[in-house]
């Protein structure tokens, strides 16, 4: 298949197109700055890669062309960082998203299967106990608002038959590699990522607070699966998926990080409140899902926290 | 009060621009076409009312002033012609719309009153018997998507603190004056505005077909009352109101329209059905609310469908 990636330098970006190019698809890179090939790539598939660098609210067409089987819209500010500057959010998240889906429809085949990243951020207080895709999203931060538009973007255009759309609403995604980032939950990698690597890292919550979580293996293997739906297993205008994640929280992700790290590990981890808009924020997320339409599409789960730890661990000595 | 009203060349706008000056405020005026003073305001009041022809895509700062205590958001592309034309509808009830409330926060005081005119269009199936502002909006039409994406936008900005927003979800209005328009819904005035006239008018639906109306004296009324409701009467990310109607059905407004108009009316009615896509949209809202959250706010009902056909008959007489 020929596939584009947009945020393609960001840490999901970098895992999917690593994975797709050692299938052997032809895969675009696209970010604001020019992304990288995946290092682990050989050089001898470096030819199916190619990388641009592009602003999406302003040409979205130098990304696109109409033999694109598939396009994964990752792209996007962070829900910290949507928070603190108003305008950059709705340019990046919303307008630069639209713009992009509108380009694809004027460029694209109408078959051409959509893939975008929403969040659990789209929630907000109240709550059902179990929320899902049927719960009314009140998002208490701009990057869920921004989120929620677009999924109802995407649905419309699917409705439309301009394209063939499907949005994931990620679990917060942890042990995440790299530096840190401007997400509300980046803690939830921090805390273990850092430690693991002699490094201090801040906790904002206490042990009692429940996250929702997936790791990067089982996120990977949920995207990949995304590309093989049939495009009639959702309504046309409801293309919504929630992706199963594991419910833990801080006192058991603290057991784990000891469990794979020692005492060492645990000891780096200093405790230090959040400012009160970022908590409002982490605490109108909620903890716990229906993934019932996803697990009947045959999307996958993790067992437990403990293995997204061993896996992360034992990327440092490769 | 100062008084903003956007789209005030339509019929809503024109029926409360009239009220609001009639009641002593200071009210602007603007379209894409320069709007008219309301026929009936006398010329004595006419210092209190200004009109601006702007393309509120562009030129949302031209319509703008910080002494502003209300904003009326009622301009848009109705929705069977957001749906005929998808980029259209797109631009003007989306963004232009995103346009002028990112200018109002940038402009006006951030206790100024922005109360946007929403649709039961949001709503698709499958719904609940009763749905209310804690049912999905799932729209199965673009008018509908661009409605519930600008709530979103409303809930946003007010959370944030930029300016009082309240989000109004329309019933149909009938029986409206003035010529036919590009909403689905347009026959619901019609078969009742055109007969009282002598005139031959469409009906796309069986008797069955049932429908959920609200008066313009109810509406006036309701409009009106938005302007004294204090902020914290909602949460802050939560300003959606389901506005009282009452449901009815063909067999009924027919029903009516002999009442008031006799056999004669009733002849000039002609059956055709509706084009496919139109009855698509048609069948896809529902005819029923809960609106316990608009009564306790003090919002008013009809009483029945027969008073607005008096209403209308009435105001050809004068």
């Amino acid at each position: 298949m020929k596939i584009l990636i947009t945020g393609a330098g960001g840490f999901v970006g970098q895992l999917l197109a690593e994975r797709l190019l050692i299938d052997g698809h032809t895969v675009t890179l696209t970010d604001i700055f020019e992304p990288p090939i995946p290092p682990k790539i050989p050089t001898k598939l470096h030819s199916a890669a190619t990388t641009i660098a592009a602003d999406l609210s302003t040409s979205s067409e130098a990304v696109l062309s109409p033999d694109l089987d598939a396009i994964f819209v990752f792209h996007g500010i962070m829900s910290a960082g949507s928070e603190a500057d108003l305008a950059l959010g709705y340019r990046v998240n919303l307008f630069s998203t639209a713009a992009l889906l509108d380009a694809i429809r004027r460029t694209c085949r109408h078959d051409v299967r959509v893939i975008y990243s929403s969040s659990t951020a789209i929630f907000g207080q109240p709550l059902p106990a179990l929320p899902s895709e049927a719960t009314l999203p009140t998002p208490q931060g701009s990057y869920g608002a921004q989120k929620a538009m677009v999924e109802l973007l995407i649905n419309d255009y699917t409705r439309r038959g301009l394209f063939n759309g499907f949005t994931l609403r990620f679990p917060t995604i942890s042990v995440r590699p790299g530096a840190p980032t401007q997400a509300a939950s980046s803690w939830m990698s921090g805390i273990i990522r850092e430690p693991l690597q002699g490094r201090e890292s801040v906790l904002p919550c206490d042990d009692d607070f429940k996250v929702w979580l997936c790791s990067p293996r089982t996120l990977l293997a949920n995207l990949v699966h995304t590309l093989s739906l049939p495009q009639d297993c959702l309504p046309p205008y409801i293309r919504q998926i929630q992706l199963p994640g594991i419910t833990t929280d801080v006192r058991a992700m603290l057991a784990a990080l000891r469990e794979v790290g020692g005492d060492a590990a645990l000891g780096l981890v200093r405790r230090e409140p959040a400012a009160p808009e970022i908590k409002a924020i982490l605490d109108s997320w909620p903890t716990t899902f229906d993934v019932s339409r996803a697990l009947g599409l045959g999307f996958q789960s993790d067992q437990d926290f403990v293995g997204a730890v061993r896996d992360f661990a034992d990327s440092l000595k490769q």
